[in-house]
């Protein structure tokens, strides 16, 4: 079935009225970087006086839910702290009450930033690497062979964490590569290559860490969009009914491919991040969702309608 | 056909007389960082002594064939500099005399080390980026703007050439995307995900410039083993009969295919580096090596024998 374009009032209530549950992306969709787009917190507040439950689903693993819950406040969108599920806190769900490592087998090291240790430290995960500056010194003779020995590694790492990486070295990538042979489990907080900023692409959580997953030839499990780990750890927070739920979107491969592999009644689409119409108009799309809108703000109306 | 076990003074002789030509991959093969493997400068002064050409090829981009040269004399390996020819130096052929840019639109942004720079330099060719520390500094509000609206991008970089980068950085990844999104030429010295030192792996130069492949979607053109661009360079500079040509290396996938691929006439594994024999012993193995040896050292006899 086409996507269905939702570019009349009565359309956009109709939608609207089939579900209770809004599931959100972030990035792409309420805003870009630092650009929130057009009267999208009248779109949220719209929802909001329809009764629906918002979540805030995001592959962004910088950023704890409290911080997540700061921006939203700065660019006047409405949001609790507790709508907020990013693939951090995801990650850290995953490894505290899925995984259920014993100590002092349990630590985690970590290549990312601070959202990453937030979540970990918020589940009572102990970890090492992450914002520590010590580990984005140049790597030294002594480094290769004590990573080679393994006296340089920490004896209860039981996982490797990867996400949104700023400040990469090629020693957190040496200790990543040692600590996964040595038996620790890989997981990323997400898998985009991608990541929408001033309006275009640059380098996402999949690309810093993808010399990790080149050193160890294999990829990670995602605590992200579209893996199902996230959708279940969401409904297992959230409780709520699957068929009256709809995902909200910029990227096929990610937003509405997790809605749709999740079994919800609706994914809508919107063109302000990267995915394009045509992406999904084509005659041989793979992912269609099941709406899209230009933006979200439409929801309460069009500019020039 | 099935390797042939060199294990006997008989069965050596036999295979260096087919040959008027050495080609020798070094790391793993001669020595494995700072260790070098037993025998190896006799097995070499062995080699020269019946009058055989050598040239070692080296897909470590970090050293210029000056370096190399230094790093031959420190071990006490006879090699003469010309004798040397790597994925840096490789390039910087590709780039001067096969590419052929004019000036002004002639730069090279660099994601790599002082090795590449020196070849560059020696071929003419300018550059920016690579061991600039200007570039290792975390990315800022006005980088992500100036690279999305292009002031900040060198209107005149035609090409991105990646190779081992020790000193990895967001910025330098977010420029390289930009680049190449702006229609520069995205080329790598090598391609080899791993990198032998102490014993163990390491991550190798196509790790590190991960990265730029995941965000750009398509990979490089490789200089390097086991691209054929390399072979046609060093014969081009060699002149040889292929057919008396022998390449000799610890891995299937670069330096065993590299000779194959390139019609040699033979091609001789160590195993000393990444491959084991179980490798292409194996009914189903794609690459095969004319023959083997434990390692080169044995080629002056089996300290056993």
């Amino acid at each position: 079935m086409p996507a269905e374009y939702l570019n009349s009032r009565a359309s956009i209530d109709a939608f609207i009225d089939r579900f209770d549950v809004f599931l959100f992306d972030c990035d792409g969709v309420l805003w870009s970087g630092e650009h929130v787009f057009p009267r999208v917190a009248e779109a949220i507040d719209l929802l909001r006086s329809r009764g629906k439950q918002l979540v805030f689903v995001t592959n962004n693993s910088t950023k704890s839910r409290s911080d997540y819950k700061k921006k939203f406040d700065k660019v006047g969108i409405r949001a609790e702290e507790e709508e907020v599920f990013g693939s951090s806190y995801s990650a850290a769900v995953y490894i505290a009450r899925i995984m259920k490592l014993s100590a002092p087998k349990n630590k985690v090291f970590v290549l990312g930033e601070t959202g990453i240790e937030q979540e970990l430290a918020s589940e009572g995960v102990p970890y090492i690497g992450g914002t520590d500056v010590a580990f984005r010194r140049d790597i030294t003779d002594a480094d290769y062979r004590g990573i080679a020995d393994g006296s340089l590694l920490d004896p209860d790492v039981a996982v490797v964490l990867a996400g949104l990486d700023f400040h990469p070295s090629y020693l957190k990538w040496a200790l990543g590569q040692a600590y996964v042979r040595a038996g620790a489990d890989f997981l990323a907080t997400n898998i985009d290559t991608t990541l929408p900023s001033a309006g275009t692409l640059f380098p996402g959580a999949g690309a810093t860490f993808a010399p990790l997953v080149a050193a160890v030839g294999h990829e990670p499990l995602s605590l992200g969009k579209p893996s199902q780990a996230m959708m279940d750890a969401i409904e297992g927070r959230f409780q709520f009914d699957r068929k009256r739920a709809c995902m909200v979107g910029d990227r096929l491969n990610t937003d509405i491919q997790f809605g749709i592999k999740g079994g919800l009644g609706g994914t809508l689409a919107v063109l302000t991040g990267v995915s394009k119409k045509e992406d999904f108009l084509a005659a041989d799309a793979s992912v269609v969702p099941s709406a899209y809108i230009d933006q979200l703000g439409d929801l309460v109306g069009r500019e020039d309608a």
